[in-house]
This record gives structure tokens, sequence and C-alpha cells, in this order.
């Protein structure tokens, strides 16, 4: 599978109180990752591909996190991101969050391939086509 | 085990392009939902209630969402939060985001009672007070 | 002119290293109170308001902060909101947050009433309407 | 002046319904540049230079942005980042934010070097040392 690395830095507003991250903002780092994932295999920008395959996005149904290591303001954090497996509507996403070499925190998101328009009730998952598949599969 | 709900408005600046919830929001409304249970068991605030019992805070160490239903730009949302098991220096919480009576969002987090400064690396997990836990257990 | 007040739980996830409001929030918070203020005179949400009136959103050109006092975690504030001026197709609103009766943080915000779509470059400003002048003009 | 610049993707995160930026982003954005340009003025993280300098950060007293030109999820924008100004013991703080070579954005901070808790209550201005003055102050 496809891997993309990116270098997150750890800013001062993305920490809380007790000096370290506020978790919920790993999970943003996870989504910008996945984005950036399928924009390298894809040679497009998300902007770009939703128009290019026609599609409203790629919203999860479930997202995990371990949290091993605590991260902080003004760490330089490595996130590694790959496609885990696929399946016919959906694919599985798998992010390594590395401080200093260490695993500090994983992610796994179940996210759905939607056509139409959360707003109206119409979204329905379809098939990933494949020359996405493809694509984020190569190594 | 007591339930603290609350109801909570989706602003315009928690929704994404697509017009729903961008997914780490719901984290955030979570761990301000876990503040509030034990606000509400302890009877003082999260500021006050670190002071009292001396510790550092309650960090997560896993975290786990389900989406089962979107949610958008002016939505009253229910979330109801409970503890639902303890450990003896960690706990495991619940959260369920209900819209219009349905259930949308479903949140499992394990958190750990620490004591230490986390940025010094002197961060560890001690006992959950006997007197938080009997708080928290009660109807 | 109607003023919209709002309690706003100041929440640890709000907070930055220092424990004191990581500012941006401050914007986020007075987004909210100028969409709750025109949702308490118009009497519909921002999703329903928009669709009533055809338009895409009351974007700002202009926003204007003073931090008097630090505002911390577990803090309720008090936000008064009102319409400071009308234009033709903008208006000034005006924010008050207050920390135990003192005003601790001033908003001051232009926002254009548009129409168009902003990503595809058709984003214009319209005329106010008369029914929406009034009914923010109250007292 | 030094001045520092910097690259900053908007995200689809950063992103509300109408597609273009959530404009709280835009201070998370400026917060972080502010903070780049004295690290790169100190050669050391914020983190290492709030130690080195002994002070406990510099809040804003003002904050003021300008907002020209939408940005949009995939637009990949330049932030310039200068102190404009320096008084005893604060700062002004001037950012550009351009996208494809137009000023988007403008932003206008003061902010004050400061010392002591902000949660005790015994937070107060000090004299911005006079190296940091000097490497802002470099071309």
């Amino acid at each position: 599978m496809l891997v993309n690395s990116r270098i997150v830095r750890i800013e001062w507003g993305d920490c809380d109180p007790a000096g370290i991250v506020y978790y919920p903002r790993y999970f943003a780092f996870f989504d910008a990752s996945t984005s950036a994932l399928i924009e390298r295999a894809l040679g497009m920008t998300k902007h770009d591909y939703l128009k290019a395959y026609d599609f409203s996005g790629h919203p999860l149904v479930n997202a995990h996190s371990r949290f091993l290591i605590p991260t902080r303001f003004g760490d330089d954090v490595r996130i590694d991101t790959m496609v885990a497996k696929f399946h016919r509507t959906s694919f599985d996403v798998h992010h390594r969050l590395h401080k200093n070499g260490a695993l500090a925190v994983e992610g796994f998101e179940t996210r759905v391939w939607v056509r139409g328009d959360p707003l109206k009730g119409t979204m329905k998952g379809a098939a990933v086509p494949r020359e996405v598949v493809d694509r984020l599969s190569r190594d």
C-alpha cells in the first residue's frame, strides 16, 4: 500500500492547560493526513478530486485512537498514513504518529465513499473507483 | 451509574464544507461532557476538582467513536455521559449523542487519573479516589 | 437594537498551556453569538434563515477584538450581542463578553449579506432585507 | 525588521459549510505565525524560548483582521509575519496572508511580554528583552 508521511508541528494552540496536545486535534491531524494520502495518490487536491470523481467526500463511520506518548507544543511529529483495507464502498485507514522515532499515537478509521447530499438525506455509499483503489494500493 | 445529560447546539463553525459536523468536534463535545459529568458528581468545576483532589487531569489512552447519523448546524443534540467501568487508576466513559431521539454518535474513552507533570515526564497514574468512584457510581 | 445574551462555559479544550482561553476561540464564540442574535430576531435557526432569505451567509470583512481580562476553563461568561449599525449590504456587530460582571473581551465585526457561491467566485453583497433590519433594530 | 514567511495548506477541517475558511482559523494561523517568527529570530522553539527568557508568554490585548479574498480547502497560502513596532512591554505584529500572490487577509496584533501566572492573577507586563528586540529588528 502507498504510505504518505508528513511532518506536523504541534502548535501552542493545539495544546491544553496540561501543556500537551488536546486530543481532538489528533483527529484533525489524521483527517488532513487521509486527504494528503489521497491527494498524493491521485495527484490533485481534495477540492479537485471531489470534482474529478464526482462524489461528496469520505465521511467516517468509525474512528479509534490509542494515545501512547504525550506530545507538546514545539514537537515535530511524523504521521505515516496508508489504507489498511478496501471494502466495496468503504476503506480502512491507518495512521501512525511518531515522536522522535517512537510511536506516540495510532489512529484507525473506516470511511465511506459517498455520493449525494448529507444535508438532504440523500447521502449513500458508492463503490470506491477502481483507479482510486489501484493508486492507493501501490507500494 | 450517574448519567449526566447535556444539550449541545451544533454551530456553523463545527461543520465542514459538506455541511455536517467536522468529526473531531465530536471528541471536543465528549471531552467537555466527561468534565461535566465529574463536575456534577463532585459539585465543583474542573478547575476546582483538579485542585481539590490534587491531580493533573484525566488524559485519554483510548478513544473510539461510531458515527451513525450525521448532524448539522442548527441541530440541538443531547449527550448522555456515564462511567461504564472503573479500573484502579483508570476509568471507561461512555457517551451517547442523540438527535431527535435517535442515537447518532457513540463514544467510548479510557482515561487515566494522573499525578505529576506531563511535560516533565513525571506523569503517572494514581488510584481514582474512593469518593470519586462512589459519587460517579450513584444512580 | 435587539440585544441577545447567552452564557458560554469556557471549557478545558478552549484553553492553551497558559491555562487561559486560546484567543481564536473568542472569535468562534462571537460567530455563534451573531448567529444566535439573528436566530432570535427571525425566530428560526441559521440553517433555516439561510433558506428563508435565500442567501449564502454573512461572512466577515473585518474583525477586531480587545482582550481586557483573561478567562479560564470553568468560567461561565455572558456574551451580549447586538447590531451596532446597518449599511446597505453589510452590518456592524458588537459583542461584549463579561466575566463576573466585568467587561473581559470586546468584539467588533463587519459582515456582508451575500448571495452566490464563494467557491465559484460568484459571491456578491446583497441588500440586507428590510424585515431583517427591522427585527434586529427592535429594543 | 525580520520577516518570516511560511506556507499554510488550508485544510477541509479549516472550512465551514460555505466551503471557505472559518475565520477564527485565520487567528490560529496568525498565532502560530507569530511563534514561528520569534522561533526563527531566537533559534529555538516556543517551548524553549519561554524557558530561556523566563516568561509566561505573549498574550494579546488587541487583534484586528481584514478579510479581502476568501480562501478554501486545497489552497496553499503564504503568510508573511513581522513585528511592526516595539513598545516597552508590548509589540505590534503584522501578518499578510497571500493567495496566488494577492493579499487575501491582513492581521494586526498587539501582544504583551508577560511574567507571572494568568490563573493566579499575578500576570504582569515585563520589558521585552533587548536581545529579543534586536533579533526581531534585523532585516
